[in-house]
């Protein structure tokens, strides 16, 4: 019966020994927050149908972990010593979770040594001859204020072997790894040669994708700030459209592999016509294809406005080379459509004007929104209680509004992509208008 | 074993039998999204452990009926004559709803007539004269871009029997009611009349409250817009406490019984060291009171920032006066913590600088944030999606980020209020510094 | 003595004969605004010293009519037909002009028929079947609120006779052109044609170009708008360069022969180390290059932003192409920057990143900043007021803070830039700390 | 001929004799901005026909002196030591002008000891206590990016000998006064004392004053800013306002004497309907007053939109307090109108609602625009350049977009209030629509 539960089981370094200085409560009555005892649970589907199903068949639903401070706790704070680092893009946030991070570690947990290892993995390699900041509440008090990361980040993965030896070289006992899918394969193979070498390290990763596409966390941090901030570009491209006899405004967003960052925005905005995603396929060309219906929208309306995912359309564009972090580099189907929808329109002889914004690294460079703060600091908390207690191998997430953790290894194994039977999307084609399917040989 | 759930049952007004003009699936796999089954329910509590001790025990555990489209329908969406009505204070995000009614009403369900009501209950009864206004999509395109209510509202009661001859007068088959916990009960009173008469009217509640003190709902509609701009006032009092030899800054919020406005700004601002709410009880003398921490934070400091909600520390302020709506008025704990602690630093010669901030209506009439737009439509298409089905006397709500149908009577049973024992608060308590407890005979 | 003045004297179809329906005053001191008398006049240059040297050699300092109402009006206002066009790339505040110039004609002018024609000079001609709108005050009443251009705008001539037999056709009286230098060729072609045919049709143009570049304009409307937005890019570029590892942030912004976006968006913005604009030439490479300051930079500081107009450098980008406008298209610099940059780090061997940032479109359809509000209004009063005295061929313009009337033709002789001897690009040079001159054959 | 001018001639230390470490030019062609000769001055008026007038009748025109680096100066950089100080309220900005001031002095005159007196001049007497902060370009770097004073501020007076005695015991060769009306007359007082002494020591004013109101300073640092933030409170105001039937929305704005902000703020919002300024005396009751014209109103368009100026209608509120500045405490006009609009429309049976915003503090510590920021980094720089000169007693102000001297005693001989005839006026009242005069015993 517990077994299918496996997957979602958190790894521990060993069983935690020392009170926790939070003096939080074990009861509830009193005024005072309690400590999460550690077999709590949330389940994954939260359908009481499919819930009395699993139960019915001898199954205990599947389940996370809980997050948060727990009683007894695995480091000595007083002798405890932490790395952080952030690896991959930039994001809204990444300076909010350091901050949280340092402010819980230092003013709870009272650990008095934290090292904040530069421009990600590289800072990791005695080699790169980085000097580690030392981190502390005054250092870290004003940061959030700013986009970017303190620490800096780069790209790409570094020899794992010499990152657990400046680890060791450190004395660190708690990493913290802020960073996206590549990082987090590398976080996971940090733990495995710390497991490997019997190491008394935990590694807690810190989901960061601006795409949102981590399989079991429902929101990352920062993707809010980051699809509001794509609004505005939004907002530009339907003004250039009415600007302008038959007027198109093309916006491309990031999205590798998953559409929400479009979706979302094009949902906010309201004023988006055709929304694509790399979740949808769809023809250029044909009766069905998006080149038609977008004709046949500025015959009827005089304008359009298209929201474009990068990852999209992926055939027209293709290259083969890759970045730094083994991600495929995408081929630019921002400025191939650009390029191709005049192409389109001059060969039908239909007076179509484009005008394309590539708002690029203003979306992600952004100070967080209040509410993504927030989400930023508890993340980091959470992360910290996860640490503390000696969990390894795993990331802070969100389910069903809880905090939770998740065993890496789990959460790497497939992106999260838009459900395009899910409600949401629906919601995207009502609001846009755009046919469902936009294929020659599909049921429009 | 079903009766548990019986506080969560929706009433409907007959067995639904025109077919759904959305023309959605009822299968997976076919990349269109699907009708919502009637019988699908989400669970209240999504701990493993209470799931399975209540199934255990022989209980069904608590859920609610989950929203969505549905493939049956009970109005003739060709004859179905809507109403809408906003009441009571304006909050971010009204004319999101009404938007995304009309859009979803007139372009998916094909409905041919919907009023919008005036000044709240006032346009609901003849003697008032006002004229409702005829809504469509070309009205509404772009009313999200505002703030306020397109429609106008007001507070306070009408005769029940009136509004519902009126909605007599002009054959309304579907109501829908935008307004808070006052307004809500006379929905509720409205339901059960129109019940009496046997009448073929869905009353659909959406609701509003900046305030975000409604049971059973997770969050509602421009909560999040409203605190996020409560989040600038905390930035110009926090500048004005630094601007000043021993300055305090201080913002009062909203939140009359409940302290999520002010809980939540102050997370998100991190520079908030007193937040006060409703839930939390405290003295302002005395060797654990306010005055005495606040001076402390002071001298060490130099400079300190409060955030106060309006309904809290009545006991000094009370009036006996109630508004419109039937609520209490709040006696002004604002301008009287001001003036107190003025003379408090004055009687202790301490040469302390209060500046005091009152956003008042700057924080309600706020256009919407991208993510609260997005939720107001989603709100506004699930209650549409309700109204069609026939079902009545119900709220469209949220829980576990699913959208859900909730009683009325149920939701307004009692007001939600923030738990001081959940980790959100000590999250606030963490973040400020304030002591867990400001009261001379508890423990600190 | 007058003939120095003679280039700014502004022609008039007659002699005003109606009073003005204004009811202003004629003297100070009654608590109600004085008419401009017609031979009011704002001195070119402000220096007391060159003012004394100019009437010593007997010239009358060169000098504006100072614009304003008037007390006789050359047009019976309840019989005077009004078009009003909008020409050329968007700009914030065109709106706001619209708004201001069909307020002040309708409301205290009593104006009765005011036309806007569609998509610029194509509305004009009778071929494009371009319907005008017809404009009053609900119309506009709000669409101050949201950028872009109300009427459409287009690029590129029309036939100035057809031009001219659509303005009889129309029987209008005055035109508003809302246009930039392009547009304002057109409009004196316009002017002449009028002249030559002896027709009542005054033309008033209202300057409009992002790029601040018309001479005897001291700010163009929307300019403070665009370089504020520009700011916002920056402050991107700027997180983007000090999130890597010698990082550095570029942003092409506007300017396609004057540099003052991006000369004001780096001084406001105080995070820009290299501002490259078209009236200061650089060499790429060799000891005074940008390249070599630039690697001395982050050889120092870790990290660079670099503003970039796009006018630059155009040696290197040279196309042969034109607009439709008929303005030389720019090659772009900033491709050309980013991978050049790419290429000379990657060929002495120093690992720099660059991150590329062309905010585009998002800058010019901004909603205007309140004193750009304010100052596009109080253009379109003047141009309103200008219009109904029978002025023509003429701008208006701000000059010493004082509205003016500026002969189009004076006003178009060549482009207004940037001078670099100026305080103005000393304060820049001083606040990037960039070389004064980056060439290798120049002084540093 | 001369003697006409006097008023505004300002005192010098002596002869500059120390060259310039600036590096500037004497001649035009070089591309290199050249040193401002020390008698260049700028007219006070530009009105060509009153120049001739003047010149005609043997008058030298009035003239400021021009702003600008000095090829010789008075100080010798290398023993420079430097003193700022920021009096009275806060107001966006001072945190730009600190931070130019110090990047000036320490970069480009390599000025090595500059101090922060912190708290106003309660920090430039020993028996404060207060120590001064040692500014250089470090610590003030990113300060521009927060609202107001790093250096804090404090109201009130403090003896003027012994503020002398402390710069004496600093050795500070220059005291920059960031501050207004009070301050300055502070400022003069200390310049007199030191001339008294015979002290080698320039003090130069900056004028901060959020209410714009310092004579022959056409625009104060900080006042777009403020004015631009209280459109927000405005548009507040109007959603409220067409919430409700007959509803009012009243906003309070800064203005104590002056009406620039509120004036400024309801030209650009556009949807003010009565603005109401000191300069521009009103009745309440009777036929032409306030009560009618804004019932006229409701009855008309069913909303109405006020703003008032906080110095407004002082009779009504009259108190004899004095603030520590020794400004007579102004009587709340705010809640005075509110309850008084109340009272009328109840008295007179009309079902007006109000709903009143006072968003005092919010509106002074916003962060710089970026046009403000230009404004307040070149007139700090000109401020150096002044200082550097051996000027003193004078203010850096602007005049007919020229950075001028203007002695203290003269700008603060009265205030600059807004001239009822001007067309500026003309424009408010014409955009709000209301009545030119509001006085029973007026014309109207």
């Amino acid at each position: 019966m517990v077994n299918d539960s496996k997957h979602f089981l958190v790894k521990e370094l060993g069983t935690p020994s020392f009170p926790s200085p939070l003096n939080l409560s074990k009861r509830d009555g009193d005024q005072l927050a309690n400590y999460v005892p550690n077999d709590e649970r949330v389940v994954l589907n939260t359908s009481l149908k499919e819930i009395c199903n699993e139960i019915e068949q001898g199954h205990v639903p599947l389940s996370f972990e809980r997050a948060g401070p727990r009683e007894k706790i695995f480091f000595d704070p007083s002798k405890c010593k932490v790395g952080i680092v952030t690896c991959g893009g930039l994001c809204p946030g990444i300076n909010d979770v350091i901050r949280a991070l340092v402010m819980q570690l230092s003013w709870w947990y009272r650990v008095k040594t934290i090292y904040g290892f530069r421009f990600g993995y590289l800072g990791m390699v005695k080699e790169s001859k980085l000097q580690p900041l030392l981190l502390d509440a005054d250092l870290v008090s004003d940061i959030h204020e700013k986009g970017g990361s303190i620490l800096g980040s780069s790209r790409g993965p570094q020899d794992i072997e010499r990152m657990v030896d400046y680890l060791m070289d450190y004395k660190i006992n708690i990493l913290f790894c802020i960073g996206g899918d590549g990082t987090l394969r590398g976080t996971q193979e940090i733990t495995d040669e710390i497991l490997k070498r019997g190491l008394p390290i935990s590694v807690i990763g810190i989901p960061k994708t601006i795409d949102n596409d981590i399989q079991y966390i429902e929101k990352t941090f920062g993707f809010e700030t980051a699809f509001s901030e794509a609004v505005e570009a939004i907002r530009a491209a339907h003004v250039e459209a009415k600007g302008g006899q038959y007027g198109i405004g093309m916006v491309k967003l990031m999205g590798r592999q998953s559409g929400y960052i479009a979706a979302n925005a094009a949902l906010a905005s309201q004023d988006v016509n055709f929304c694509l995603i790399p979740e949808c396929s769809f023809d250029l060309e044909g009766p069905n294809g998006l080149y038609h219906h977008l004709r046949t929208r500025l015959e009827n309306r005089g304008h359009a406005v298209i929201v474009v995912a990068e990852g999209v359309g992926q055939k027209y564009v293709q290259t083969n080379a890759k970045d730094a972090s083994g991600n495929t580099k995408l081929g630019d189907i921002g400025t191939f459509l650009r390029d191709d929808i005049k192409r389109y329109f001059q060969s039908v002889d239909f007076p179509a004007n484009i005008r394309y914004i590539d708002p690029s690294y203003i979306i992600r460079s952004a100070k967080t929104l209040p509410s993504d703060s927030i989400y930023c600091s508890q993340l980091a908390q959470n992360a910290v209680h996860a640490g503390m207690a000696g969990k390894t191998g795993m990331l802070v997430g969100i389910w069903n509004n809880q905090f939770t953790h998740v065993p890496i290894k789990i959460a790497i194994e497939q992106r999260k992509v838009l459900d395009i039977e899910s409600e949401f999307w629906l919601n995207v084609i009502e609001s846009t208008g755009q046919p469902r399917m936009m294929q020659n040989n599909s049921p429009a």
